[in-house]
């Protein structure tokens, strides 16, 4: 029998934002691998289906048990946070594919609501326009490529969505993200933090551009830098997209004259 | 009775992608609100709650509606294409109320599986470093604005992804999009298309920045643009995140020295 990995979105948090393909995906598996904090989330699921913890930082041995299973003729299902295809699972399983040059084996991604999504809707509508979603993690990506990116894409004023802003033991480059954006953004636009959205311990908490450097944030905050006319309405983050340059949007109907 | 208007992520079109929290508020509403094609979407969802389907640029007066009968006292369910938050509906209702500067009513947006998201699953894993969301179309942002935010974006090595690319009778700023990507990016990288992820009509195809501007793509159609370091490997689109940059992915479990 033919093996199969599918890289599994389990959505931000709760089962209520997880997808019945997802769900599917899952009670189908003969095996689910993942990061121990992830199978938690979906404990209630698939009960029968034996499932195998590990840590974070054991990716790649967790994928390279995941291809092995398969080549065995399994179905594995490989969980992941949010959505596989936004700093998630779903990559490194090409990439080690592509790295081995096996016999090809059934691949395929189940899409989730991601971190990205999951923030902007409880910060309000702060994504409406053009964004960037830049990880500021060096584990892979070398500094200076970082913050070449964080000051290009503040340039060009779009909404930054910045994952894994700072690790336990590391501030940057967070620190200097904070000193590009407050150049090129007034001291009080908005920026959003979340932390575990649609989890137990979920926090929301909007600030300005000024109190960035100070925020309390970790690995787990997404943070969303709003762009030159994000605004806040009634404890929402809010990005327009426009409508108001060309709709009397009091009224509700009329087109304004151009 | 206090109204309320929830704006809800219906996901890219299958009901398979569409969350439990979508589909219960849906069902709780006393109204839905959409565009007709949404709509159509999930018809089989909720018989029993009545529906008013609008056409496609009538988002004004949809919101409008939406907000008044949510003054009278009704749950409004407003119904959004992917999610709600990225090119969707929940900005709109925002922007409204901060115009018309009245009395608060209850509003909550649902996220949903975005097209970005779905994109990326159906093309493998392309999004799985840095990216850029941009928008082509030129109803509401001026086309000197998009093409600088293409021109930075391809420059920091973004991936790119690109919505409303060209419309029925409107073929730029694609035609200069294409150029900018062409001086930035190898000719051969690779470029997905994805229009209707997961309805019938479904149609993935990859291509490479030489081809893109002869490729068919209109407002459907989400396209994602490779960066320096996207490759394709058995028929799909991946950009590597930079694990083989520190793992032996060959191996899968020994960490490079450094």
């Amino acid at each position: 029998m033919k093996g199969s990995i599918v890289t599994v979105g389990i959505g931000p948090g709760s089962t209520e934002h997880l997808t019945p393909a997802a769900r599917k995906a899952i009670e189908v598996a003969d095996i689910i691998l993942g990061y121990t904090t992830y199978l938690h989330l979906i404990d209630s699921l698939a009960p029968d289906v034996p499932r195998k913890a590990s840590a974070m930082r054991e990716e790649v041995s967790r994928v390279a048990e995941a291809i092995d299973l398969a080549q065995s003729g399994s179905r594995v299902a490989l969980i992941s946070g949010g959505d596989p295809g936004i700093y998630g699972m779903a990559g490194l399983v090409y990439e080690m594919l592509h790295e081995r040059n096996e016999e090809p084996i059934d691949v395929a991604v189940v899409p989730g609501v991601s971190a990205l999504n999951a923030a902007a809707a409880l910060l309000g509508a702060p994504l409406m326009t053009d964004f960037a979603a830049i990880s500021l993690s060096d584990q892979m990506v070398a500094r200076d490529d970082i913050l070449r990116r964080v000051e290009l894409a503040t340039l060009a004023d779009f909404v930054l969505c910045l994952y894994n802003p700072q690790g336990r033991h590391r501030t940057e480059p967070f620190g200097r993200t904070c000193e590009i954006i407050a150049r090129h953004r007034r001291p009080q636009t908005p920026v959003g933090l979340v932390r575990a959205a649609y989890r137990n311990d979920q926090q929301v908490q909007i600030v300005d551009v000024a109190a960035l450097p100070l925020a309390e944030v970790d690995m787990m905050t997404v943070v969303v830098v709003g762009n030159s006319r994000t605004f806040t309405h009634d404890g929402k983050m809010v990005t327009p997209r426009g409508y108001g340059d060309k709709y009397d949007l009091g009224e509700g109907t009329t087109e304004k004259e151009p």
